[in-house]
């Protein structure tokens, strides 16, 4: 792999468990600049005009290829915003992994924000994979604000499977979903925050289209006195389904709020949601301590369970 | 019953089940004026000084009385605001009758906005009854604003039943309520729209001491071309527990939000939200027309039975 540090690697490995340069298309973007890239016959890859992002073209028909495109930071100060797009020609079934990895041991806060959007055709399948991870022993924040816009055509679908488990200091997550007939959705987000960590998570859905559905699931766990706030929004506009769930778990001096929101703008749409936030269960604890871990090893194992 | 006609008569009926002067307690006030008072040993009822409400004394350790405080408003045109406060002694035992109708026949709007304010002594129960009717074929709109606040000290317990089954136009309910260690409220609302009605329905509930506990259920339906909003926040702020749930059924053109918030400031809080919008399920019509009853009917008989 070309152009990259040690620290960068494993970087690498934590975003997009990549030991090595991925199979198919790819671009990797390290500090700023592009350090590798490769497109296959079906799968185009080529940086914006005004050097902004990068545009994806997949087309039609194509099947059971995968893009991947990490980002990796590992100077200190540096503020980039990304602008990358997708589009999903008809009928093509593929794989799509970003994510993002900065690594920050200097004074200044580095931040990545990554504009993605995404254009599904006809009866088209995407699995999107997204990873934020940071570390460092800096006093420079790592800061990380994904925009994500999905656009789905008539009986498309896509998977969305977003995670931030370590180390981002401030993240301000906006997902927004446009959805025609017949289209689905299901996102599952997995978000963990520690130490004095924020994060806020919104996302807006439009189910516009007859027989559209979109299920938004999320996971959170928030640590230390971290503080995470949660915001769905489904708009029932045709004869769908949507459903959100979060499901949350607080420990030591965190603090998290859901605020989801379903709106029924027609009578054949059916809408549901669903909260809870807690702690671990007292018993759940007692019962891994009985097998022999300590109660910070018993709470960890929870929590990983929890996340998986 | 004293100073009141055939139209308030019936408005009483529909908002206090009354046929004639209630036993106890009771403050009846018709157009704006008192129409009839009645104090007991142990529940006082008195005028504010600069004649903006009452206040109602109710002495500790007094059981199984009751306080009606029926207001009815048969005049188009008439704006009024009215300020309620109940003193709730401690280990009182007491069932609270509130409620408003207004018949507007003419051209000009009718609004009673009525803000009531209960203060709970500690060990102290009340079940409030709340129910709002509107009525008149007048182009003049039926509106009420209703503010409820409600202070619970030490393991107090509320149970607040709010009623707007019809004619009411425009509403923006707002309750608030501050609980104190082990109190406890329970808050069942339903809530029926239809025509070109608006309402909007807030909660904010503060568990502010340990093992207090809230619930707070909502039913609604919104018909013909109604628009509602629910919005429910619960804030744990101790060892508590918190609970919200809105079911609404949707019909003709309506539109409904629900936007709830549960946030948790302690690790040992524990909240739980859950909303659903949907149309009536059409095997249910289906089973009730098989027994003889037209679709509408059977929507009737449906609707009935989920806001009962």
């Amino acid at each position: 792999m070309a152009k990259i540090d040690e620290i960068q690697k494993r970087l690498l490995e934590e975003v997009a468990d990549l030991h090595d340069v991925p199979e198919g298309a790819y671009n990797l973007r390290a500090n700023g600049q592009t350090a590798g890239r490769n497109t296959t016959a079906n799968i185009d890859i080529t940086s914006k005009d005004d050097g902004t992002g990068i545009d994806i073209h997949i087309k039609p028909g194509t099947k059971h290829e995968s893009v991947h495109i990490p980002v990796v930071l590992s100077e200190s100060g540096l503020t980039e915003v990304v602008y990358n797009d997708f589009y999903i020609g008809d009928d093509a079934d593929v794989v799509i992994v970003a994510g993002c990895g900065i690594s920050n041991c200097g004074q200044q806060d580095s931040r990545h924000d990554g504009i993605h959007r995404f254009y599904l055709g006809k009866n088209s399948k995407v699995k999107y994979v997204e990873k934020h991870y940071g570390e460092g022993d800096g006093n420079g924040k790592r800061i990380m604000n994904p925009g994500t816009e999905v656009y789905l055509e008539e009986n498309s679908y896509m998977e969305m499977e977003m995670v931030q488990i370590k180390g981002v200091d401030s993240t301000n997550r906006n997902t927004k979903a446009e959805l025609s007939a017949g289209a689905k959705l299901v996102i599952q987000e997995r978000l963990m925050t520690h130490g004095a960590q924020e994060a806020v998570s919104g996302f807006v859905v439009n189910l516009n289209g007859d027989d559209s559905s979109a299920n938004v699931i999320s996971r959170a766990v928030a640590r230390d006195d971290s503080r995470q706030t949660f915001l769905a929004e489904i708009n029932g506009n045709s004869r769908c389904a949507g459903h959100s769930e979060c499901d949350a778990i607080i420990m030591d001096h965190a603090n998290i709020s859901a605020i989801p929101k379903i709106t029924a703008n027609n009578t054949d749409a059916a809408l549901i949601h669903e909260a809870a936030i807690g702690k671990i269960a007292g018993d759940q604890i007692i019962k891994l301590m009985t097998l022999g871990l300590s109660e910070a090893e018993a709470e960890a194992q929870i929590v990983n369970g929890f996340l998986k």
